[in-house]
């Protein structure tokens, strides 16, 4: 599948249908109409049925949609039905956070290696994962056709690193740096603080 | 300063100008066109004045806006110009990484200690801020008047915590396990394997 022109605002719902879906699926529920995914996501019921027609529609609105069919459509929109290799660069707090994180595995995603320019822990080992040395970095992402580049250094270094992983044929770059890298592949910038800084607005004027 | 219906995505964006003139500041540049800021944000310039129209206007678009000004503005919008004491529950990988993330102070941020079970940890220090017993949470929120609290634990304990955070008088959550926690305060639950399914989706579709 492959599909164009789908608008920025329903491709991030994506995620969060994936996300219910699954909750659901765990949960044992056959069928699920779009009111009552929309009173558990908070979306309205047209909202989620325009959305799901961006991709096709996903079969009769009226019977409900089978959990198990929709979850199974929408792992393979958000291409999650097949693995994908990544690195990490920056082996300080949030690189060991990353690494250690259980979920990414549960969706195939596997950090294979880290990436630091410290000699005191290059050639040590994080969660069974080894750490490099960062001048490593293009001939292993090469070598080991590494398609998710993870960034965890500091604002400097952030979009040199990003220029190298896509020299070395990266194919999408996650961010964790407090800057916005630009690439030609596709990039996620995270920004956290943006969560925090919507909360303290929100304690103030809710 | 006190807004009320303020839109979702007007919110949204408040940070990410937020961030965009702190770096503006930074570099020391004075006057900012609402046509420049739109070039470095990818946003429209009359999309940037809406925006900033619903805070009412901030100064003369014609002359471009002081960028001093602007990010008074939007500090104070944001409530970003007074301190915030907060504590982490779960001092894991993730709770350690939050503890050691240096951009809350600078946003006055003060992450005062960390709450866990595991004995093993209880009592240590992480980054000088003491870990506690979770069984202390609710005395110390009361007694130290913490206002945001971070979330860190499982998936089982999350609402729990957020439940126990209120009833001790927490004014937001912040929460970082893989589920939606809800409250009567505002709530921001993170999901950060959103932002990498968007890639996943991004590397297959553009």
């Amino acid at each position: 599948m492959h599909f164009n022109n789908v608008s920025e605002p329903v491709i991030r719902r994506m995620p969060k249908y994936y996300r219910q879906l699954k909750i659901l699926h765990a949960e044992g529920v056959d069928k699920v109409s779009s009111a009552t995914l929309a009173q558990l996501m908070g979306f309205s019921a047209s909202q989620i049925r325009q959305d799901f027609n961006c991709f096709g529609g996903f079969g009769q609105q009226g019977y409900g949609y089978s959990v198990e069919l929709l979850l199974n459509e929408i792992t393979n929109i958000l291409a999650l039905n097949k693995p994908y290799d990544a690195v990490i660069v920056g082996a300080g707090k949030i690189g060991h956070a990353l690494a250690n994180y259980n979920g990414f595995e549960e969706e195939k995603i596997y950090v294979k290696a880290l990436f630091d320019i410290d000699p005191k822990i290059i050639g040590t080992v994080q969660n069974q994962k080894p750490i490099y040395d960062v001048r490593e970095l293009e001939s292993y992402i090469k070598e080991h056709e590494i398609a998710l580049g993870i960034i965890t250094v500091n604002r400097n270094s952030a979009q040199e690193v990003a220029d190298r992983m896509v020299n070395a044929g990266i194919k999408a770059i996650w961010n964790f740096a407090p800057i916005d890298v630009v690439a030609k592949v596709p990039v996620e910038n995270a920004h956290l603080s943006d969560d925090l800084y919507v909360l303290t607005y929100r304690m103030n004027n809710d």
